[in-house]
């Protein structure tokens, strides 16, 4: 297979800072271009912004020059790491001047004719970017979901088949979410904060829709209701979801936890070469999934759920857990641009 | 008033400290007696045990000459911070010797003839104690609750006037609510455990219990199903519950937050001495209650509700936080004892 | 005493928050007034700024209109919490006017006629504040040391009389010490960030000048050699120091003790309202002092010790601890104005 | 080369656990052989304990049969992770019996006939291993360093040419250096703890023998005088060691950054599979090294200075950080078998 160019917009940010990291080495796509605010157009990226992650800034990135934000020299697939404040006007026009952006923004997610994929739950929602054509746009928008919704959609795809009625889930989320500086320590060291802006209404609006389905050319979404409780932990990586959800068809505890080590889903069909074998583990312990021991397996790609129980409100609970700005954001992108290739939309 | 002696069984313990510096400067109960194992019976305070809190051991308790755990030399009143291996037959000795046992152990909670008590939510239960003269007992045990029940039903007290119908809470648990050693720091530093032991089936049997009636001379427990998921995060004092409530009677969140914000209960009518001014204090600010900056307030005696919003699965969201070792536990059982004198039932 | 009216320049900041906390109920001093930026002038304090300490916003705080930055409507003293990055100029312009500035800020601390006091280390130092007059201000600028600084030398201030000839210091500081918004969580949960910028340089001069004597009416920095290495580790209130000293008398550890315990100066024996009674604390536990644990007792005021032993390198090392948002900022500035009116220089 | 069979005496607890992992898919080490308590013996490790670590217990170990603790059935290359509570004896009995012991025990380090080793510094030391013999063992004891130790003697091994003369060093060591369940979260969570048992004596002592040469056969311990401050803090894996040296030559920082940046020693001219390919690495931003970033690198096998800089008191000061699990323990005995297997004494 050929190698893929492809670009980063927000590449100097803290989110920029995960794609390059995700992107190292990997088989299919090129890091080639890096599109950034005025104020850094023009510099090595080593120069344009500090590395807020563990280790050394990659090597092959720190050389590229960071470009401004305009489709003229950027490739065709560009992954969007925006701030949500700038986002909507640039991937728009990256979109009409015939790129496929691959946005972890807020901005584009609930709009009609704009895919909000997760690989292993809704690849058939891509189908429905082509009405963005209807924009005038050559190019297409693809987003993928807010990290916590992420975890949750996860947790629940192996367990649409019981029929969702009615979902709660409380997060405990990590400091990285809120990208840097994010949440100022004197809020947050030996404490929570029991509220993350907008937080619980993407999470309630964007679980609907990427467990819904497809009628008339666009989005169903599940009529299933869904309530957040948002929180914010110290913890470094990784939000914790307890979830306690009622199903249609009353399956076990049993039930569900074969339906979990059971799933598969077109990623792991596929061999995505960012897909994990199983996309959500099931661990049989009685303290687990915990965020710091267990996010980053399977490269941060996986989500894991343990706890499966009787809930004497609803008919299940249980905790799910996934690393949030692996699965939750640039392996997020990276897999949704990994199924385009598999289906063909890039070539 | 004339002073009462006191005693703390388990005095030398974790809980047992917290009962100490509660008890410090108190206006009507002067601890006079301390109970331990046989390992520190004979000991100063000072020479039989580390202290654990902030500061150093009040003095006037450092003096006091540790006793064996046998009723014979203690006074009337005593308090029981015993661990739940051991509280069981110590506790029922103290009873049947005539001791009025103020016990945070659970080992007798859920008896049916033992009254498990928060003094604003259910003072009436304390008439069904007397049941336990069947046993043969000259004295008497009452029970405050788990550290998290009592957050989750002073947050619901105000409610029970809209007909509690169903309960999910989430917690975000404190270190201090695992005594001493606890929870090891390899397991909970950046970390969160969404499991303790226990924790879940206590907060569900004792909320109905406390929030339930009388009948035929016996507890009625509140028919309203409730469900917890109990996680421990990697705060020092507080406890934080996220909560969803369905109710009989469909209130607004403004009904909610009114109900909060004007609910008083017997202890603020009697003024007892450890009772909070407001029991349960509404907080509007968009990001609060906190542990850290908030559970320590009005001298860890109330419980901090904020957040009411409507819950698009149940009818009411909101989050309540509260101190662990004070009003869920030391300080509880004073109030419990306060309640009691003030009833006259410790003449 | 009558009541003296006392200004806060920075008002609205996370500085200005913590004198706002530490006048409560002052004997002494009423606040009534706060300037800040133009911004909040015209606003009352509740409406200009977000209180970010634990508890509400006092009430009689909450309800000043916040003035702008000049010193027309202020008190004749006031306090400075302001930003380094403006405090010199508007410090100026008060002090000319003839406002008692006492400045937690750093900008004046090494000029050669401005006092940089410790109350019980060198109050005599007040005297060189007269100079000011040669710039032709009929008011003056007092400051207090960094918060470090001053937990390093309360407690080398009893061992002056040893012969203090080499120090090396290492901090363990609080996120509080860095403001609001501060250190970003990203950065400091579970982790060590061994750099806090300009904080060894200015640890190292103002030891000097603070330790120093006086000489032909101005100041004689102590000619002891400090090195320190300064480090943010994730603490919410309260700054630790280990340190090793080389003396000229080589005191042992016993005479160091002794001198530590029975330490006592001018705030002390004028029993200023802020002074603590033992202004530094021996404590003989192996593994104390704590931040968590000690840096608040004493209402803050005091500096604890421990572990006073023998150093194989220099004579005698220890550790230090004191609370860096008061004994370290407010409190220290309000502890100096206390001296100034003990020794008449408000009247 | 062939596959070299190993065991682990301690097998089952939180050290034993990270040679397991730091031994998965080692190119000549297969472990074979897990040695614990009669308790453990006869189990599968899977039953015999919990997997205390990030990720699952790796499954080759986990269907390991204990032994129990005798010298019997173990291959002859035996690393020691046991309690210092019971090593010395088990251990002696190993070597008598002609095994191999590579110990991360503190319990022989001293022994004037036990090499302390560090690869990197003091492979020569290895040939003093024989005097063992005097005991009439047919095998032999090697020991590398407390996880403290190892990160200091590292900082300082490419230095050593400057004379080392006098140390002062003072660390903040992560929870993961006291085992497990270690260090109690009600002690550190958003603390300091200024004091780690016996560690100051320990990094003090091995300091001057590891940094020393060899006389008479034995060991000639360096004569600079070092001195410590240990203590711990809220991080999970990595020590950090902030350091001033005094040197008998007065290098420049220029001249200490080069020595660290050009030092290369024996495990990595010989390419030994678990030697870093830069044993030191010199990081030029000005707030780092920090655990949580950097002490994961290069598989957590390098030590990380930074900060070179005058000292005021001693010469250059620097700051120092190491993995204290993986360098510190279970990587440091490795390595050292490892430059055994090099130098042919395990043939």
């Amino acid at each position: 297979m050929r190698t893929i160019e492809v670009g980063i917009l927000g590449g100097t940010g803290m989110v920029g800072q995960h794609f390059i990291r995700f992107l190292q080495g990997h088989p299919w796509f090129k890091l080639t271009w890096l599109g950034a605010s005025d104020r850094s157009a023009g510099k090595k990226l080593r120069d344009a912004t500090d590395w807020r992650l563990d280790g050394d800034m990659p090597a092959s990135a720190a050389d590229i020059t960071v470009s401004d934000s305009k489709p003229g020299s950027a490739p065709r697939l560009v992954f969007s790491a925006m701030d949500a404040s700038v986002a909507t006007e640039i991937e728009r026009e990256f979109a009409q001047a015939g790129h496929v952006i691959l946005s972890n923004s807020r901005n584009h997610r609930m709009e009609p004719d704009v895919p909000l994929i997760v690989p292993e739950v809704n690849p058939d929602h891509l189908s429905v970017a082509r009405n963005q054509q209807n924009r005038g746009w050559k190019g297409v928008i693809v987003t993928n979901p807010n990290c916590s919704t992420i975890v949750l959609t996860m947790a629940l795809a192996p367990l649409k088949q019981f029929g969702i009625e009615r979902v709660i889930a409380a997060t405990m989320q990590a400091v990285s979410g809120a990208g840097y500086p994010g949440v100022a320590s004197m809020d947050i060291v030996a404490n929570v904060i029991p509220f993350i802006g907008s937080e619980e209404e993407k999470m309630q609006q964007e679980t609907q829709k990427i467990l819904g389905g497809l009628a008339n050319g666009g989005f169903a979404p599940l009529q299933a209701r869904v309530s957040a409780h948002c929180n914010r932990v110290p913890v470094v990586d990784g939000h914790t979801v307890t979830t306690s959800v009622e199903f249609a068809s009353k399956p076990s505890p049993g039930d569900v936890r074969h339906a979990i080590e059971t799933f598969r889903a077109v990623p792991q069909e596929r061999k995505l070469p960012s897909a994990p074998c199983r996309p959500v583990v099931y661990m049989s312990q009685k303290d687990r999934p915990q965020p710091r021991r267990d996010a980053a397996r399977e490269k941060g790609m996986a989500v894991f759920v343990g706890r499966v129980r009787e809930c004497p409100v609803l008919d299940i609970k249980f905790v799910a857990c996934g690393h949030n700005t692996i699965r939750g954001a640039a392996g997020a992108a990276v897999l949704n641009a990994e199924l385009m290739v598999s289906e063909g939309l890039l070539d």
